[in-house]
């Protein structure tokens, strides 16, 4: 089958054949719960970059060549002898990490079995390809009227977006105030969330006017540039008392310090994007009674309860779509910011 | 009456009189929910001399001379005119804080009220004098056989230690392990609260062995010396996966860097102490899913909650009883090291 | 003043002055914290109709005569001395329980306090008049362009039906579904509330089609009359597993027994109407694991969050205006169910 | 291998052979997720006579001759080409209703799977036997020093009362106060366990003086008599408010109307014994806004935390050991309250 397969690491990302495609053996069942996945789309991910420049190589003890793709839909194939949750043809998206979800904890043995987990696209191939190898635990069943092509992107950006924006609508009454720092693929996604699950007002953040427009367009109240003079806005808009809660889809130095500057008393601080550090001085994080959390990715029950709202129409998701042989334009595309809306390979 | 002033800001704390006793007249009650209390025993806090030193200068707006002294209770002297809780006569124990905690949020002109709140102790006039005055919606009535002198630190260190800890339990199941950073007069408590609430299993982490021997007494499963080496040997206690939550009552930057390192995915991080900084990538706190909050203090409720703990012999308390004439050679005590257990200043 | 008093219960409802208009000596400011309201629109209740027949006599002590009304709205006309938050003019709606909220019981003292506590419009006097007395802690000041007489009804109608949804709120997740009995003054707020709040399938059922054409405007997604049938659509629509939740705003005998039928095994069940009877088998409330609670008004806070929503337009309220002196004719309007939307009584 | 097997119902309970003795073949490993469990004790449980007498026979669609035990303990023997998890010769508890915890229900067609599922002892053979068929998921491996036939009643009794009472803990602080309702195999283990995860008050009541003590021996603070004057002894010691929390493990129809009684205001019921009916108007249940909630089993995570709990002796448990063959015998002695402790038989 043809695939995408990184080579090499590349921290400047200057070359151009990132990966490289090529015909390569298709997976076979080998465990009972083995399912064999026919791709219909896999998204592009700006953690496709990461993972191509080696940052998360220790973390993942990754070993090349590998076929990157971690946001996965398509069809049904083939399944082990154990599998009865899904059958041939069926329309399913590909959860990308296999539960780091809290609720998996209980099993302690399931657990050490995670931990020497396997996790298509970071630590083994993934769906950059035709056909791709995954568990039957990782599947959820598509409506009837969703494309995999379409929504492949919910896989890893979507379901980031909907765990960070509902762990935050958990703090969140009406009359309270988030900050969404950063709208792109991600963050309008999250935006959008907030609005169909909370009745809080959102303000949004990003260096693009075209970003601010998008955010308009799926619910913020209020949307501001991101230079210098936000912060200010922002504690007039709450009366000098900050936000209750940010959602930080950017994560860098910068944008934590302001993000947490605007943070009122007792407010909590979800970080989703990386990059920077974070810096601050106990006695203030202590005084001013902050919470400061890593979100990633997210659990099954969320990537089912999302798929619900796509469904529904409570979200919606832009895509461009390129074949799996355009797979390094669609890299550069994404390096040099040429894409709006998120792309999907199809193979 | 007699009182212990401030007169000037001490950075090296080297003044052999940091405080100045000396007669001031006793406060009147003004408002209809006014309370003048006859102080039992006030508590000396390392609290105390940052404040000496200047360092909460700014954020409390302090204005010199003023009365120190956060941790108060004794008797109700006079009340004002719309006072129906408690009797002239009433043991009670004085809220330090006058309610930061999240439900008095609720009302934003009661919360505008408090920003321009009044904390006895920190800018106005605290317990370290005869008489002081506060509000009715501060005080806790004492059960029968508590005596103010013996219970005053659980207003400030004693409520500190029982939120923290209660806040920790929530996310500690039978099977769990916790990592106590700090021994001393807070800390201690902690370790007693999460032994009452929890069946969580409790590593305690301290630099001197005698805080080690009281951790032990007071009901930590394992404790360690809070040297380099530690850290390897709680990973290897928790089969290489980390506590699940830590406190820590020291909040240098090492203390946090180390505490960090052993916490497990997805763990919480709870920071009362203060001193250093916190400093950590966002990648590394995004993929480990770490939550880190700053805890101050506690509510009303949790106050009286300690108060329950302690009446009915959960929690129990050392200290060590000065005179208020005495207050600098107690102050020079807790610089240097040299009490077991909490100062109670008695005028 | 004029005012709407309650000289004896009335079982029946037969006569024709339920309540006799006449002239009072105005309430006055007693304690510092008293706060006289000009009333400027009064909410006409159905809890109302069973105040006058007696319904609630022994639970709230009720001494006649008294004047009723307790869904108050108007504006601030006299405070007492140690009264802050609000000033002289404020528009304010009064809150009608004055906390029997979890929160408040924090305070053993305060609590005390209200178990002998003054409910205007259920053991003093209430609303149906030109002014009325309550405390500073019962007040929330509206916002701008909200007009009390518009929002009255917010009190307690919407207060109770915003409480019961946010509670439900809690266990509906996107792809839940819950079911709303009776879509009434009460119910078609909390359709609302729903939408603003969840991401969860609403299904209303009632015993009336305009009923059924309100709760499709303001958002129910399926809507049944109330007939013995309506159970087993419910059960095909949940593919025969149930309703997550379901809230009952009408709390007779049928109600909850067809309601209780279609929840699923371990949802809830939140009882808001009343005048039947519960009545189930322990072995088959065990075996489903479901939960039933019983929701009453709701705190301070749910109304400020309430008031942020109307505000925002999330929530929206028809009212008919009546002239205090019409209040017989509005009593009798309601007990005939010819008010469509909620009365509302101007001085 | 030898078996125990219920042929008939009896609903009068009079048959001197209740279940029938005889050889039959045992079972064999199907599927790749199936383990043989070779039993080493199985507890023998009220829930057992109820099975005998018919009871559960339309809920479980029963189909006879089946062998009884849903209480089972043993050692791994046989697994299917899958199965990780676990290795032949672990000693294991075995999880009786395979999970309908509301983390399965996550998985739409986990769930779908678990409806159409097999409970052992219930709907198919379970562990009166020497050996019984269950699936990799049911699992927990035993700590090193627990025995199979000392711990099996956990598996049902004991998880039923660590899970009431840890949601029961959810709503009790320290100075709350909770009621226990029968201090049998089940309720003794309630006790304990709230002993260990809360500092709550803890009041006792049963029919039997010999049950009141062991109440005391495990934790309990007061312990009253179950006849009709305990409720204005709990009422007293609540100053009159009631308790904060029932857990009512008879579930007869007094039972529950005097533990209902003695609820304080907003209080919650937690039903784990069945038999009578729950009967209350829905005015009361509004007004005082009571929560009930019905208990069956646990979860898998709650019983991995319970052997925890048991294995660090912070639970301990009564057994009395039958062989295979006597257990007619120890039928008759639970009919007829013979048994002090839990029966266990021992293949």
């Amino acid at each position: 089958m043809k695939a995408a397969q990184l080579y090499r690491f590349d921290e400047s990302l200057a070359d151009s054949e990132l990966l490289v495609l090529e015909d390569v053996s298709e997976p076979v069942v080998e465990n009972p719960t083995d399912v064999i996945v026919r791709i219909g789309g896999a998204g592009v991910c700006r953690t496709d970059l990461e993972l191509i420049k080696g940052s998360w190589c220790n973390q993942m003890h990754m070993q090349l060549p590998m076929i990157l793709g971690h946001e996965n839909a398509g069809w049904v194939e083939e399944v082990g002898s154990s599998v009865k949750s899904v059958q041939i043809g069926d329309p399913v998206i590909v959860h990308p990490l296999g539960g780091i979800d809290a609720t998996r904890r209980q099993s302690i043995h399931h657990w050490q079995a995670q931990q020497r987990g396997l996790y298509p696209g970071f630590n083994c191939d993934g769906g950059f390809a035709e056909y791709m190898l995954t568990e039957e635990r990782m599947l959820v069943i598509l409506p009837a009227h969703l494309s995999p092509m379409d929504i492949a992107p919910l896989a890893d950006a979507g379901l980031t977006a909907y765990s960070a924006s509902r762990k935050a609508s958990e703090y969140l009454n009406p009359g309270n105030c988030v900050l969404v720092l950063g709208v792109g693929g991600v963050g309008h996604i999250g935006i959008q969330v907030l609005r169909a699950i909370s009745a809080t007002e959102i303000i949004a953040i990003d260096k693009s006017e075209a970003a601010l427009d998008l955010a308009r367009q799926v619910g913020a109240h209020y949307t501001f540039i991101a230079d210098e003079k936000y912060a200010s806005k922002v504690l007039a808009l709450t009366r000098w008392q900050g936000v209750d809660a940010v959602i930080d889809f950017v994560g860098d130095s910068v944008t934590i310090e302001r993000g947490l500057s605007v943070t009122r008393r007792g407010g909590h601080y979800f970080l989703v994007g990386y990059g920077g550090k974070l810096s601050i001085s106990t006695l203030e994080l202590v005084i001013s009674q902050k919470s400061i959390m890593g979100v990633l990715g997210g659990t099954l029950k969320e990537l089912r309860e999302l798929i619900t709202m796509v469904d529904r129409g409570l979200v919606t998701l832009t895509t461009r779509e390129y074949s799996l042989s355009e797979v390094n334009w669609a890299l550069k595309n994404l390096i040099e910011g040429r894409n709006s809306g998120r792309s999907v390979l199809i193979p």
